[in-house]
């Protein structure tokens, strides 16, 4: 018998339990860790070995290096400290079902190749339909439905491939990109769009970016305006992208208004919800995605206020054909009886890669563990702690709110301006007792106070209140 | 206080612990299971509740479920009689620094949101450079750098773009996709290069396929006729894909040959060796990748092939700045004082989502649990078994071997032609004994019998091997 390297059943006991008390215990101090890493480029590196061991190691090691090495360099998403970009959350039935994940690690690309993860899958999504208040033709039971993708940069990519196919008559997948393509996006809208146009070939220069409001929202009139100015120089406007809670403020663009324009002059209408798309588990929140049902696309992110870990993106469309068409292929090798039937979905092709985790568990028990009552228990919740907080800058003689906040990002400043502001972030973030993230509105530097991480609590924002006060000085 | 839906540290230490068990036991019993799952399309989705739970449910009552429902609808990627496609391996270790990865889940987008995520990773990548034996400038102590993308796919997707970017002086990404770009492939190339080719926009019109020898391998001699005639008719030839380890029969390509014709023409050489990538851990094996040293980019898969579950693919540019250039986007609420110092890397333009998980550390402890050693062992073990597999075909007067198999995925077929053999197929298949998969070589039905599964011993195959003889007969 030939040597054997591998760790045996009876040993991945052992040290499951081991990372799974170690996990543990990283909840119940994540709290007390500096949120923002304190470390400097290389450091991290340099505590490394430079050459990959050549004999194996114990798993006592590996653990211990996590611990002194890795963990110093961690900036850490799950402190309930964290109020910075938008939250990346995460629970631990979530982390369990991942870890099911990894360890049946099947691969979802055909449903032949495990009929489980795509059927999973298929109706975990047509329960987001229902918990939040999507129209029908989302689900798979019409014609559409739902599929996870790693984010809503690839979801949106996704959305504007389909759309490109569609406008030109499946032809940019033959002939290559016409030039006549016009998107239209506003400024406030996600930058993975501008790098999704991009990589689509359409060329940043056939981006439109349509002027906001006074609430950071898209102005409809100028988008209408645009497209017809687009097609009187005979151009072919394809794609509009509005969204729902923009990442710089939370703006929410004017969907129903949007959609018509969309209808009338035969565009792909995708709305990017990834932030507010949880909160419409909430029936009290569901005017914010009100005129969703216009569009032909429409991607949350789970990852990031529905306690199920990175990643976990939902994405939808009203006509899964046209995806379809757009992103199938069909090799001799990946053929099978269950695709050429024509009575399942094969997941890769409603994506760019063609492998696929099994991610669906994860969201499944996160449901599960919670309930739909859960979920908005704790969304209510988050969206209580911003408007305390948003009240507390309102009556600050130091503080302004930057905008009305809709929902959970608060975004506000120094009354002493720029300078003041950015001192205190950088006050902030070096106390490593919480972390947030700046933005620019109407050109003035702007702090965004964005709550959603799985433990904040009302304490937390409380001490983040008290040491902005604190810091705020000269 | 109000209530509190939250699975409390204390009860995830006991759920986490029984899921350890529970995967340990799968890997106990994972070999006695139908490999190909035995469910009719809807049978899983039949199973589930159509509406999503208002009120909360036991762990125990979710882990039952994933017994009793979901695992019947399950291909076992991880049982030891697996044969089909590539494999897609795991290890306890992985899966062991996967669930640290979800229990910490930080966001590695920009180097600051969790400095260790993104140094870890170039460490790692640098070791797989050093274990491989690949040329220096894929190192990011010199000009280039790895990165972990989710997928061989996507890894393409981005060599495809830089390519792209760089043959157009960078305007494809501001004025859209010149119809003038040619890319070339074999017959052989994986299918997601031809995806890969329409998402970037430039046509499978303009993917030209270049044909192969008698071994399966492109033809350099056509591929060179092919870029003159197109230089000749005013076209741009910017990219050449060459395959260590196609999926049909693990052919390999000249890669010297092209790398020098791609030198000559100034196209950008990408190199696939998803499957046969990791065997360049062992020093006899690195012929295979011989001509490498010319290649742009190159990519491989530890999930394929060592032991990392997937999502953990390799890709690796010669000339980091021509990647991030393509895809780099840097809005104001990402900026930050790390990414300005030039001094880190930002992963988020070194792939096309926005976000990414803590994807080194799985990988990091494969290597650090095996060891090079240990790596190249079960390699060199699984080599092995293909060869003494195509052995037995060879001396067989059943069967007879469809090509010479240079590693580990041996292609043949009954003697009596395609109904035979796809009726062995589906026999074996029914059984549940097995799983392989078929391709079709010069237009014959071939059977794939792909040997990386992390514990597929000889047995296995002698068992295969049996089972075959057994059901080849009328």
């Amino acid at each position: 018998m030939s040597p054997n390297f591998h760790m045996t059943p009876d040993e991945f006991r052992r040290y499951g339990k081991m990372v799974i008390d170690w996990i543990a215990d990283y909840y119940e101090r994540v709290e007390e860790l500096p949120v923002l890493s304190q470390v400097k480029p290389g450091d991290i590196r340099a505590a490394l070995p430079p050459a990959p061991p050549e004999h194996g190691e114990s798993f006592e090691a590996m653990l211990r290096d996590v611990e002194q090495i890795i963990l110093p360099g961690l900036t850490h998403w799950q402190s309930p400290n964290f109020f910075a970009y938008f939250p990346a959350n995460s629970s631990p039935p979530a982390v369990l079902g991942d870890l099911l994940s990894s360890g049946l690690a099947v691969q979802g690309m055909l449903w032949s190749t495990s009929p489980a993860c795509t059927e999973l899958e298929t109706h975990v999504m047509d329960w987001l339909v229902d918990m939040t208040g999507l129209p029908p033709q989302f689900k798979s039971t019409s014609t559409g439905g739902g599929v996870i993708q790693d984010s809503a940069s690839s979801a949106t990519l996704c959305a504007v491939l389909a759309a490109r196919e569609r406008a030109t008559g499946y032809t940019s997948n033959e002939e290559g990109v016409t030039p006549r393509l016009v998107a239209y996006a506003s400024s406030q809208t996600h930058s993975s769009l501008e790098k999704d146009v991009k990589i689509a070939g359409i060329g940043r220069k056939n981006l439109r970016i349509i002027e906001v409001d006074e609430n950071f929202a898209m102005r409809p009139d100028l988008l209408r305006r645009q497209i017809e100015a687009d097609r009187e120089a005979g151009l072919l406007p394809f794609f509009v992208c509005g969204t729902v809670g923009t990442t710089s403020v939370g703006a929410v663009d004017p969907l129903p208004e949007i959609g018509q324009i969309c209808r009338e002059y035969g565009l792909w209408f995708h709305v990017d919800a990834a932030m507010y798309g949880t909160a419409a588990v909430c029936p009290e929140f569901r005017h914010l995605i009100r005129g969703v049902e216009l569009a032909d696309s429409y991607t949350f992110n789970p990852h990031k206020w529905m306690f199920t870990n990175f990643d976990c993106n939902a994405f939808f469309v009203a006509d899964r054909q046209a995806l379809i068409n757009a992103l199938s292929i069909m090799p001799e090798y990946l053929r099978n009886q269950a695709s050429e039937s024509g009575e399942v979905f094969d997941y890769r092709d409603w994506q760019i890669p063609l492998g696929r985790r099994f991610r669906a568990l994860k969201l499944w028990f996160v449901i599960r563990h919670y309930g739909v009552e859960g979920l908005r228990h704790h969304i209510r919740q988050h969206v209580d702690l911003a408007r305390r907080f948003a009240a507390w800058v309102r009556a600050s003689d130091r503080f302004e709110l930057a905008a009305e906040p809709p929902l959970n990002l608060v975004c506000f400043r120094h009354r002493d301006g720029d300078e003041a502001t950015q001192r205190l972030m950088e006050r902030l973030n070096q106390s490593g007792k919480l972390f947030l993230t700046h933005t620019r509105l109407n050109g003035k530097f702007t702090l965004r106070f964005s709550i959603g991480q799985t433990r904040t609590e009302l304490r937390h924002v409380e001490r983040a209140w008290q040491l902005m006060n604190e810091l705020a000085g000269d």
